[in-house]
């Protein structure tokens, strides 16, 4: 057997499982097991369920068995949803019934003080004698191959991407996997993880490194079990595909709420800075830094040039899109005569050199389209930032009053940036703005929205501002130029 | 006459003009004069409009007059867009026409070089005469007192608030303005100046430092003409209403972008930050962090302590806003063993010391509401952040599968915020996050919006993240700080 069936091996329960025990349903449907159990129902798990309580019947159509003992099948999978104090018992009787894998969902352990510490130092006897355990203190496994969703994922895609997720906090994992949904961003894995009393950050990086239905890692850390591993683990795996951890708890306040969180040691904020020194692992610090560096891995090249050139469509928008390519470490090479004078000729007196201003967010196709070809032909350029334009029908274009031959024009624009990438083969990234705010004008929302997934669907990142876009594209540049050092 | 006799004499024309000339108007519609005199139509300006042309007769309905001379009646400003070259011409006879204020909307001088340089200082001689000049290469002034608004602002809110912004971007003016208005941000002045050849910052917010209807000045800068009278003014000003200042242009390429987008020399990122330890004026770094703090200026006390109390929704929540308030100075102070003990009691087995892990995004109504008043109630507490709630009947919360009851709780949850506001007179924050971002579930956001407004209409202010509602509660809070100190 190969290390990689061995890791094969110890996690095909918890992603594939083909029958799973909820240890811990209750009458009560709010109760933490019967909320995971009817997610499980309603995402359509297709393996057999058995809720197990003494107490109950039957529950949401399922026969619900006493003890994990008196199921009459093998079981590969237990979800442990009981009183702290009991998870050790249930864990144990998982063992006599052959379950090697379990996932408890129960809090009430490291992170409530001492006394849940003790508790949850008290498993590892339980752990010793060959039970493999995710949590405690978590919200699951959310595997779209295997069927298996996270609580509460009911409504999480079923289909499977390219991108895996490995979080501490499980609220953190629905707000990631909700949000990114609609971005066309879809998971191969995600895992909430909570206290890591067993299985860790580092046995999930170890095994995502080789799992080749993830092509991006991304993760939510409050604090490591094995620093030293860790960091060999992360060493290693970056070198394999991009690495997206974004780490809090480096304050001493964000310290104490880790610490009554998943009972997380946060570790010292220097000690992170040479972690991702020498890790090469990408630093994220927010919940959009991840998502927008998530979008850029997917769809930029890679490697990625640092040769920026904007073409805005707002002298302000040049202005603060150079001042973030600059502080993000992007070039912006100024371009040669030849374009600078092709660009002159088609929008007279603005900046030519890069910045591009394209002077107002509508320009007509016929200047647009040359403009972008004339940069996009240049070997001076890796990628296009093309920001602050009403491309949309329905675009805040019509809210300023704009000609009547406003909508007509658009259809055209649409198109050019996907145009530009074909011919060009050379990476185009859009900024596209939540310009209009108004409850009672959320149609343009919905609009930019379409919009958004138009690109996306096509392989062109978008991101909500200037900002944002020019901070993603660095993540991918600056992660492959370390590769490359 | 006062000192503040001649600055209202100076600025009402701008502002509250009866008589407005339109120089340089074409039968072009997409032409700037025209497109200006569209928005003055479309926005409702109430006064005389005189479009200027000779080889028109009417334009939009209005007479087009051949020369300013030939216009009957007296006028009080000029809004010249003609070619560059042409406007030292217009602006002497609009001296002859006994015109002293002009809006000079033409683009073409400083910022394209050497050649336009030598034409914006060629206006000096005229303006010697008394004319004074707001622009060139600006959009032109928002006023709704004066019934006057900018380039393309006919979608301008016609009502007024507190709030004026001084910007060199006459674009970076539409998005402000209309991103503020879905946030209930109402504006007493907009300006936008671009090259500010005579005019300038200065001129402006020493004006509006004594402006009744200016509670809150924020500004988003390139360059400054007079920097020294400029610090000397806003050190004076911030005394007495918050400055917010977005400088922008601070690398080489965004220098760069700055000279070619209004001329301006945007100094030394040092000297700048000399200037805002020295002015007192708010550091702003982006157009989100500029309506983010307005909000906050807008709803938050006067003076705010920097005591903060988080309750989120979510313990990965507690973490990064622990970490936010620590990085931005907030003091997150341990509550009190009775009050930790009190929301024990309510919330077992959670964080209570400060930050407050509600454990759930949907408490319910009589566990959220006495824990939020214990904590409003001590003493040592000065602000609360409210974060991941779903408040919200279409909230989030319907597309993790919750409850069947979870629509009933709602209405007793919105309305907890409201009633600890009024009772402790203590203010309280709300986080309203974009949990669903799928095109065609948009009916999410629109809930979002509504519930947004409701909050803000009732005086309480709203971010979409932590981090952002963090940075903007500092904002206020070092303010009043450094007018302390």
């Amino acid at each position: 057997m190969t290390v990689n069936d061995v890791k094969t091996a110890l996690f095909d329960p918890f992603f594939c499982p083909k029958s799973v025990a909820v240890v811990g349903v209750s009458a009560d449907e709010n109760a933490f097991g019967t909320m995971y159990l009817r997610a499980l129902l309603k995402f359509g798990f297709k393996g057999k369920l058995y809720p197990v309580n003494p107490r109950l019947d039957s529950l949401l159509g399922l026969k619900v068995y006493p003890s994990l003992d008196d199921i009459p099948d093998h079981v590969n999978l237990a979800v442990v949803s009981v009183p702290a104090r009991a998870v050790s018992d249930v864990l144990e009787s998982c063992l006599k019934k052959g379950i090697q894998s379990a996932i408890v969902l129960s809090s009430g352990f490291s992170e409530v003080g001492e006394e849940g510490k003790r508790l949850e130092e008290g498993l590892s006897s339980v752990i010793a004698k060959g039970i493999r355990v995710v949590g405690p203190n978590c919200h699951g496994i959310y595997s779209p191959g295997g069927g298996l969703t996270i609580l509460p994922g009911s409504s999480f895609p079923q289909d499977s991407g390219p991108v895996a997720l490995v979080t501490q906090s499980g609220q953190f994992a629905e707000m990631i996997v909700l949000q990114s949904r609609g971005l066309g961003i879809r998971y191969s894995k995600v895992l909430s993880f909570g206290n890591a009393f067993d299985l860790n950050e580092a046995d999930f990086f170890d095994y995502l490194a080789e799992d080749p239905d993830t092509r991006i890692i991304t993760a939510y850390l409050e604090g490591v079990k094995q620093g030293r591993r860790f960091l060999e683990v992360v060493r290693r795996t970056s070198k394999l595909k991009p690495v997206l951890i974004w780490k809090v708890g480096l304050t001493n306040t964000g310290r104490r709420a880790a610490s009554s969180h998943t009972g997380s040691l946060t570790g010292d904020a220097v000690a992170w800075d040479t972690f991702f020194a020498q890790s090469g692992a990408v630093r994220i610090e927010s919940i959009d830094d991840l998502i927008d560096a998530t979008i850029a891995f997917l769809h930029l090249p890679q490697p990625c040039g640092r040769r920026v050139a904007l073409a805005i469509g707002s002298g302000g928008g040049t202005v603060i899109g150079s001042d973030a390519c600059e502080r993000s470490g992007l070039e912006m090479p100024v371009l040669s005569p030849e374009i600078q004078k092709r660009i002159s000729s088609l929008l007279p007196r603005t900046s030519v050199r890069n910045p591009v201003d394209l002077s107002n967010p509508h320009p007509p196709a016929e200047v647009l389209g040359p403009i972008l070809e004339s940069i996009a032909g240049s070997e001076q350029i890796d990628v296009i930032i093309l920001g602050r334009m009403f491309l949309s029908v329905k675009g805040p274009g019509l809210v300023f009053g704009f000609p009547k031959n406003f909508e007509q024009g658009r259809e055209e624009l649409k198109d050019i940036p996907l145009r530009i990438k074909e011919k060009f083969g050379k990476p185009i990234v859009m900024v596209l703005s939540e310009e209009v705010t108004d409850s009672e004008m959320i149609e343009f929302e919905a609009d930019r929205r379409s919009l958004r997934n138009y690109y996306l669907s096509h392989g062109i990142p978008v991101f909500p501002t200037i900002e944002r876009a020019v901070k993603a594209v660095a993540h991918v540049v600056k992660y492959q130029e370390r590769l490359r050092t």
